[in-house]
């Protein structure tokens, strides 16, 4: 078997192509490294069963001739702009890095007849929904972020593609995935500005935006756990744990892991931490749990294993 | 007041001008020529207040200079590949001429600081929900054609954009759109069918495709209704007629209004009149009526005085 990691050198990519050449895949990664990272694939280059094309997905041409040569059996669609702050500041960003490479791999897989696709989508596409526990089924989608917007068009590109060219889809609404590897995100930033000034942590909003926080490694094995499994058509899952984790409480576990006391908060104040973030969201898990797939690991869990991954650099 | 309606030279769009002239606008056609056809402007070509630009909005810098130079008060945006079945051979056209039309005219609204929008949105952003009277607020929107794709796909942009940049949007979901200036649909095919061949008149699908036809007028009169009422955010509607007609109903009236009998009809057979085509739907109308909106004709009414004006070209 032959699959594309479209994306893979990113964060939660590359974790899938670990796994992959684990059940004895063969894996062709692409990438532009413009959110991956060359260090998150370096320990494949002599993996005979791993090819990398560094390439940009919006070259049509050139990703077309990495179809015609390579004879894909299954896509994972992981290439997007994972920096959502920048792309508020610039939503071309969004245009091309997530949704012009979902066109152009769904184009590439309708003309060389690749039928089986997973795509990374997010909360992002149900907007700013407050107190409504969300279901694959709620109404009304509209996002608040051109992210969340080029994600809910990829997965209406997805869905057309799916009915008029058989493909079996899965799309999969991830929550907020975190673990080593990481390089966005709540963690990663609080990391970042306590070793620059352990002092005084500045929290972007007021500390009680509160998600779910899912460990990558459970994304992985939720993946692994429905390949193989997908009917025709597209299936839509939220993915996610049940339990969720504060930004404050967040700021409290890297101080504590860092052995830092009497930091000063600093809070920028407002419901949310920037324009266009959703400061609350909660998943309803039954279609997931149903199908037979649960979490390993809570949210509180998943946050106290990454912090302590990634100050101890476990990549 | 100066407005832009982009893809003014299209069936729908020309008509929105002649009554946003008549209304006491000044307005910007941009269009170019892909759908759009010179005649259905020629006849504003001496009005002081019509400015025209043959132009591709998928080209941005072109675009962003003409936002620059006429200081838009709001955007009227028609912009889109009209011919699905085109589009179902080649899925690009779409991304060029509905999605990305879409992404580069908001882009220009946020740059240019231009608040207001029209936004002409389908019915086939539901995709096929079979028995479903579809509303506003119907669950798992699932195109099964490119073009219902890039609309949901451009609403979810206007989403977005209208939260970060305080836009007020209106969408209209439209359904079957008939009048004179018509390029494309059943209508238009069975009169040019029979001009060619007026002994037999072949029938896409089993001809029993019923749909909600409404006339151009009343669209026009629904969107100068709307006008100047739309709160911050974005508001979406339904909009149509409550009756609906088949496809062998508009084939029996195409041959009365020609005044031939003993037609012979040749069904392709199907329940769709092509791949993608969503063969029955109807919508729940109860948002638009209660905001005050009704149509003035009913579906037949509307594809018969439709079918008379194609025949004798009232423009």
């Amino acid at each position: 078997m032959k699959a594309l990691v479209a994306g893979g050198a990113g964060f939660i990519g590359s974790h899938l192509i670990d796994s992959l050449l684990n059940e004895g895949y063969q894996v062709v990664c692409i990438d532009n490294f413009y959110n991956g990272i060359k260090t998150n694939i370096s320990h494949l280059a002599n993996n005979n069963n791993f090819i990398f094309y560094e390439q940009d997905i919006c070259d049509y041409d050139s990703l077309s001739e990495i179809f015609k040569i390579e004879k894909f059996d299954s896509v994972f669609h992981l290439a997007a702009n994972s920096d959502i702050q920048a792309s508020a500041k610039n939503p071309l960003i969004e245009y091309r890095n997530t949704y012009t490479t979902t066109f152009n791999l769904l184009e590439c897989m309708r003309i060389y007849n690749v039928k089986k696709l997973f795509f990374s989508s997010t909360s992002a596409v149900y907007g700013d929904k407050e107190n409504i526990t969300l279901t694959e089924d709620t109404t009304s989608l509209n996002p608040i972020s051109y992210y969340g917007a080029a994600k809910l068009g990829s997965e209406a590109l997805i869905s057309a593609y799916s009915h008029m060219n058989h493909f079996s889809s899965l799309i999969f609404r991830f929550p907020n995935v975190i673990g080593p590897r990481l390089t966005h995100g709540v963690i990663f930033d609080f990391i970042k500005k306590l070793g620059e000034n352990p002092n005084n942590l500045e929290i972007l909003g007021n500390g009680m935006q509160t998600k779910p926080y899912m460990h990558v490694l459970d994304l992985i094995n939720c993946i692994l756990f429905f390949k193989g499994k997908v009917p025709k058509g597209v299936s839509i899952y939220n993915v996610g744990v049940e339990s969720k984790t504060s930004v404050k409480r967040i700021a409290d576990i890297v101080c504590n892991e860092l052995g830092l006391s009497d930091v000063h908060y600093s809070f920028t104040g407002g419901k949310a931490g920037w324009e266009g973030d959703v400061p609350f969201f909660s998943y309803n898990l039954e279609k997931i749990h149903k199908a037979g797939w649960y979490a390993s690991m809570s949210s509180d869990e998943a946050v106290e294993r990454t912090v302590k991954e990634v100050i101890h650099c476990k990549q």
